[in-house]
């Protein structure tokens, strides 16, 4: 069988930052209090499981730590409220937050400070939103996720659209064009989709356009992942979305002569790799 | 013939405040030198053939004027550079420029300061475009009337777009929504149609689903009324668009029971009514 893997696969500069983050901590406080992360370091079972074994905690509830203890915030980044909470806590914060969604952060404050009525498009639940929407100082913002949402947005204000940075540059605009429709005075389309993003999506459809069959490699909870298995699978229906190389199914490959591999931005580079070797061997 | 008149007929408020600037001045200069307009004072023959009468004089150069002559600026404005040179002669400026489309100036300056590419949504020879042009700083822009034209546009630069403002919402939105496809960071949109002319087109929407025939009067040349009679046109094929009653033909309203009037606005009261009586009376 022959296998592509996809140029951008592998840890994206955000995750490999947060994970490099972790990495120095484990060796400053290894003497000291254990080092506890905001949730999952990243969305990928294996790797969580690696650092469980290091003696990392995984918490949700901030009530759990006390004063000195080490946390490090991951890349999908906070709500100031959590971080001001921690901050009295006394809590030693060893912030990941991807520099990307930092920028979000700033242009949601600013944004709302300026009176725009605030569109964020993305999925509610996921960290990142919850994180750029405590960046709001007022309540004139609305998260949405589809067109259908779209529709029912009626503002008098000014409109600004920013989004989630692993959406696709598809729904961001389908959304956006939906929202120009409505047009008052004015709306600003601010593209805070994250380019490494971007590259991931466009190669996976132009890799899924060449081959067999596309395995798509991340977390089955990863936003980034599961966009590029929904780009990959629009154009391929033999497209397959696993966590680790025990779901690999022969009976996919028969009749095939290539396949390609794209991952999400939480995937190692290993996993990668042994995972075209293989394929490879199929 | 029931014939239902258009509520937002006769002139606007721009053209009603450059009318009276002219009335003014022709009384308050009537023992001096003349009164000179730039350009036809409103689109609209039989008003221009008035004034000439009364001896203003519409010029499209200034080099004819000469010192202490008396200049109308009519609503659809100039660009500052016109303004200097007029400065600079010595002529007696009486600005009668639309206050919407002043605002419309400014910000195109604005903007072209700010680093934005300008999209300019309009006809590039029509003189409301030709005055905003002009405010802006540099070589960052693009003038385009269609989705063909905005298909063209490939700039790495954030996008601002703003239009002239008797621009149909309708063909904003839909060479908004081309440009969006583009967006590399921020896409501005910036609503500058006029409200007046955006309830003008409204209501001829409605209108025209109601009646057997419609009747546009305003000048062939006038952007405002060209627009009304598209938008009734895509409605009703029995459209006509007139510049006064002269053109009226008896046929068009053979077997119709309804007739419907809109008017561009550079057309006074006086003339829809007219024309109002005599297709009641056919």
């Amino acid at each position: 069988m022959k296998v592509i893997v996809s140029k951008n696969s592998g840890y994206c500069a955000g995750v490999k930052r947060a994970i490099q983050i972790l990495d120095d901590s484990i060796l400053k406080y290894s003497s000291g209090s254990p080092v506890f992360t905001m949730g999952d370091i990243i969305h990928n079972p294996k790797v969580i499981e690696n650092y469980k074994n290091k003696g990392v905690i995984a918490i949700n509830e901030i009530e759990k730590l006390k004063r000195n203890d080490n946390l490090v915030i991951r890349s999908h980044g906070v709500s100031p409220e959590i971080l001001e909470k921690l901050d009295i806590k006394g809590i030693n914060i060893l912030n990941a937050t991807c520099p990307f969604v930092l920028k979000v952060h700033k242009m949601a404050k600013e944004l709302s400070k300026k009176g725009y009525f605030l569109i964020l498009i993305g999925n509610e639940n996921h960290p990142e939103i919850v994180g750029i929407k405590g960046n709001i100082i007022n309540e004139n913002f609305k998260i949405i996720n589809s067109v259908k949402e779209a529709e029912k947005i009626n503002s008098q204000k000014k409109i600004a659209i920013i989004s989630q940075t692993t959406q696709t540059m598809e729904n961001f605009i389908l959304i956006s064009k939906k929202i120009i429709e409505k047009i008052k005075n004015e709306v600003l389309i601010l593209n805070t989709t994250c380019r490494a993003t971007e590259l991931r999506q466009k190669e996976t459809a132009v890799l899924s356009k060449k081959v067999d069959i596309m395995i798509v490699i991340g977390g089955k909870n990863s936003a980034n992942t599961n966009h590029i298995a929904e780009i990959s699978r629009s154009i391929l229906p033999d497209t397959y979305h696993i966590e680790n190389a025990d779901e690999l199914d022969r009976k996919w490959f028969k009749g095939k002569k290539s396949a390609g591999i794209c991952s999400g931005a939480s995937t190692p580079m290993e996993d990668v790799i042994s995972i075209k070797n293989i394929i490879e061997s199929i």
